[in-house]
């Protein structure tokens, strides 16, 4: 007898972000398998009993073990058990879903995807900022700002990317962020166009920076920090309430 | 003595994809102004004796009167109520939600936003579909495949859109779509890149065609239907689990 895996998206951090579906299945859990970011107060929606196993991925440090990830989820659900992979904001979007998906295909492991609100969507609804606008912003995008190796990824789509009628969210690029300012700069992307750092977002240690494309580069050349954080760049970016 | 306007994203339509957050301000409002999309079982969250009030704004339709909208929220925080805008899927993707910010604003009335499970986001996960993918789909874009007329904007990022290294979602696209296509292929975009049409998504009657652009493209000239849909294309449109 086989499990089920539902993989749960978590929202951005506010366990009051989390769906009436998540919080059911967090509920009905034999075991609940989460990432640093999906913890903490969300986790208090799993019943008691249940094992909470945390596998340890951050936004911003090296790739861990994906395959050790896997092989877990597969373990857990072959004894059996209703398993919930939890996963911060939406997990199909830079959440490494499609390989866990595969492993348990090839184990023969049904499951469900429960989506959630992704942290890109929570940051900028926590600034005040529409994502779209009709005419200038009728383009929304979202990048990884590195790849398996921590570098800003070789191939990406400048067109795209320095488009100034678009917003755009770089999701877990801080590190990266002043080099891809100078490919973007290069391309013909203004310096003064608006940008946003979300940091902690949606938790109470949630900062807003607001700043321009040049203005957040200088900042994250001076001091990184270590907070999760979410990048949002386009007219739009100057929008919001404070 | 003036109300307070909360935006709140429903999600797609499955009364259980709203969050937690979104369902105590359905409890705790005077007035629910709602679209089409928003209502149904999402509606039974609302107090007994709210005032329930349909705006009209439907996927696919030429748009309504956005001012009027604008105007009869102002109206009604201007009496002191406690006021939900519900806004399927996430408010702040394609939902105008700027204009009602700034018209709240030039009135002085304060207002939070709560974000939600993103329609395209829901689409996918019912699907089994990631929307990103390590190496092969890095970024995922948003688009809407109408301007203000009901036509194909005239103004698409080309080279965004006809990316084959990215997943792209339309919204309220069906109509556009065999020009969409076109125009991708004539970009070079061929016409076997994996699509996919999710209609109704999360609701009883929601169903999934998965094709091809050019396939798609033939069933859409043929019917079109009247179902609020979105398509999905690109690598990873392919994914799935039928």
């Amino acid at each position: 007898m086989t499990g089920f895996v539902s993989f749960v998206g978590s929202g951005p951090g506010d366990p009051e972000l989390l769906t009436l579906k998540a919080v059911d299945r967090l509920n009905k859990a034999d075991a609940v398998l989460f990432d640093d970011l999906s913890s903490g107060p969300i986790l208090t929606h799993a019943r008691d009993g249940a094992d909470l196993v945390g596998v340890g991925k951050r936004a911003g440090r090296p790739s861990p073990k994906q395959d050790h990830v896997s092989r877990l989820l597969v373990e857990y659900a072959q004894t059996g058990q209703r398993v919930v992979r939890l996963k911060s904001g939406d997990g199909g979007m830079f959440g490494r879903l499609e390989e866990e998906l595969v492993s348990l295909r090839d184990a023969g492991i049904e499951y469900e995807i429960i989506p959630g609100v992704p942290s890109a969507v929570a940051a900028a609804a926590a600034a005040g900022i529409p994502l779209t606008r009709r005419l200038t912003a009728r383009r929304v995008q979202f990048i990884t700002g590195h790849d398996v190796s921590g570098k800003l990824p070789e191939d990406l789509n400048l067109p795209a990317l320095a488009d100034p009628g678009a917003t755009t969210v770089v999701f877990m690029g801080k590190r990266t962020f002043p080099l891809l300012v100078n490919v973007l700069h290069n391309h013909g992307l203004p310096l003064d166009t608006p940008a946003l750092m979300a940091e902690a977002v949606s938790t109470p240690e949630q900062s807003l920076h607001r700043s321009t494309l040049g203005g957040l580069s200088e900042r994250l050349k001076a001091d990184v920090g270590t907070a999760p954080a979410l990048i949002l760049y386009g007219p739009l970016a100057e929008f919001g309430d404070d």
